[in-house]
């Protein structure tokens, strides 16, 4: 099956609009990476994961190596929520098997040290991955940028790292609630202006993953997930309103419906743990994206096909985006992915 | 405040059975442990944490611990949900700083290895430590005797430790549907049997940890999770009807109000982050306990004293057991958690 609307608004555009698009589109989140052996052949040309990102030729052919590969929908900028971190002026490096390392934003007196005036000359070549991908996108395809949701990316600039209780990111939180909120508020600023250059190089849509939502209680989840969150939508919707902005709350249960109706997202991307159910009754309101287990993927065969079956019987009647609810992972075999990607493409309802 | 109720029912037992108890009972997850340095003098005198466990007069001692210090409504017995594989005959070992190490059981031909009918001797032990904190309980305290529910006792077993993303366990699950509800199956044959004993022995309520519950999708959730669960509780019920059990589904999120009706358990704990308003929903149909951020234990102050006063608004005028959403960390101060049982019992509505 060739991708439809050649000349038109990509498939996915329109699903993120409102439009039932059937089959549905389907992309898969961090559908560039490990997995891919052309991926870990390029990875193997440079000597950091950061490098990789800030080098616009490799960056790039590494975002569209999956387009080759199989007929999706969506190519993502291949990147990381650190970067801004980074683009800050925060040192960021990631370790063989330990994940991101960050020099440590641990009081309010250290964030007179992000630099944000810096952030976009820092972070400019992935201004220019976003043109070229663009630039070279198969016909039909659309184009994704992200960032990282400014409590996701706060927990590892206050932790240094990855957490498994947020114990000093929550200290921060409460113990000091003005300052947090001052790394807050620059960290809106900076995603605010980060995902509009991306927009302005050619992305055209744009997802927030808030990978870490699920770890706060509901009156710190409506003060860190969801107030910075609508603030990042409502700016860069004025300055950009025809790109559709994806939110993805991981692990936000039963704040999902909460952060969908204040955020003012576009689409909600759910997490594998959202019933169909509640996914359907979601998708009255807006647009939902997901949430195929990524383990399935590496499992494959009759469990993956009834799964992914499962999901379009629920939601491709409706504004839907095939998704994961979590990203690829390395064990995953290719010849799943293409599976898959032929099942939701070939899916007649 | 002294204790309620002396010679009558505990207040923790009349709260579970569905009553209002003003101020509501309190006790907190992880409350004999390594925040109170009464603990770690015990800890230095024993080899390994099962040999902890497996010590009647030790366990019995950290057991009643927090109740010298807190006036707590109830004990929890000291122990761990690995002590069923440890029953079953699977090696078990807790190394510092790394968590549990278990021999694996990596297929179905590994089921034969467990051994059933050991179990009762070989865990022996447990039983009478419930006896002995039983015998020492401050009057109008209650004793909590507890396990872990099947699917999460199984992914440590399949997984040989933990795990952030349950691939083995999953592939187990997924790959060999029959092999993996064999294993169920002998989980909830030594739950029963394990809890049955320890009421018995003098637990007066139960609670069934499902710690990984939030892993799975709902179809997973539902065979794994609520199936094997309704079933303990059935036939822990149909034994000892006047136990009262609480399920703790943690991260069952949009799907916590489906468990707790499925399962049929008297009380279902809540974690952090379900809202409060979605408690008091499921509060109209069964007792619920919970749901304090642990890390504000931690922090203290008025952080702390907000967080509990929040809980208490919604939920004190209905049944309810006060408690965290996870259990107590080791950096805890213990006057934190002083202040916050001292608050907890004072509290007037």
């Amino acid at each position: 099956m060739t991708r439809e609307n050649l000349e038109g608004t990509p498939r996915l555009i329109r699903a993120l609009r409102g439009e039932t698009v059937g089959p549905p589109p389907v992309w898969l989140m961090r559908q560039a990476g490990r997995y891919l052996p052309e991926y870990r052949e390029v990875r193997r040309r440079v000597g950091g994961f950061v490098e990789l990102c800030l080098t616009p030729e490799l960056a790039a052919e590494v975002t569209i190596q999956p387009l080759r590969r199989y007929p999706l929908d969506a190519a993502i900028l291949f990147s990381d929520i650190l970067i801004v971190p980074y683009g800050l002026g925060q040192k960021l490096e990631f370790r063989e098997g330990e994940g991101p390392v960050l020099e440590r934003v641990a009081s309010r007196a250290d964030l007179a040290r992000l630099d944000l005036g810096g952030l976009v000359e820092r972070v400019a070549p992935v201004f220019e991955t976003v043109r070229r991908v663009r630039a070279a996108l198969p016909a039909g395809a659309a184009l994704i940028g992200f960032a990282g949701s400014p409590w996701t990316v706060a927990s590892y600039m206050v932790e240094g790292g990855g957490s498994r209780d947020f114990a000093v990111a929550k200290r921060f939180a409460y113990g000091d609630e003005a300052g947090f909120a001052a790394l807050i508020e620059r960290l809106v600023e900076a995603t605010v202006a980060y995902l509009s250059r991306q927009v302005e190089a050619g992305a055209q849509a744009l997802q927030l993953f808030d990978s870490w939502a699920g770890a706060l209680a509901e009156p710190a989840f409506r003060r860190w997930v969801i107030a910075p969150t609508r603030t990042i939508v409502d700016r860069v919707r004025a300055a950009h309103p025809d790109i559709p902005i994806i939110g993805f709350p991981r692990g936000a249960g039963l704040m999902t419906e909460t952060y969908a109706e204040e955020t003012g997202v576009d689409a909600v991307a759910l997490d594998t743990t959202i019933p169909l159910d509640a996914a359907r009754a979601l998708q009255r309101r807006r647009t939902v994206q997901g949430n195929l287990d990524p383990q399935l993927l590496v499992i494959g065969g009759e469990p993956l096909q009834r799964g992914a079956q499962a999901i379009l019987e629920a939601l491709a009647r409706g504004p839907f985006v095939f998704n994961l609810g979590h990203g690829i992972v390395p064990e995953t075999p290719p010849d799943h992915v293409g599976a898959l990607v032929e099942q939701v493409r070939g899916w007649a309802g």
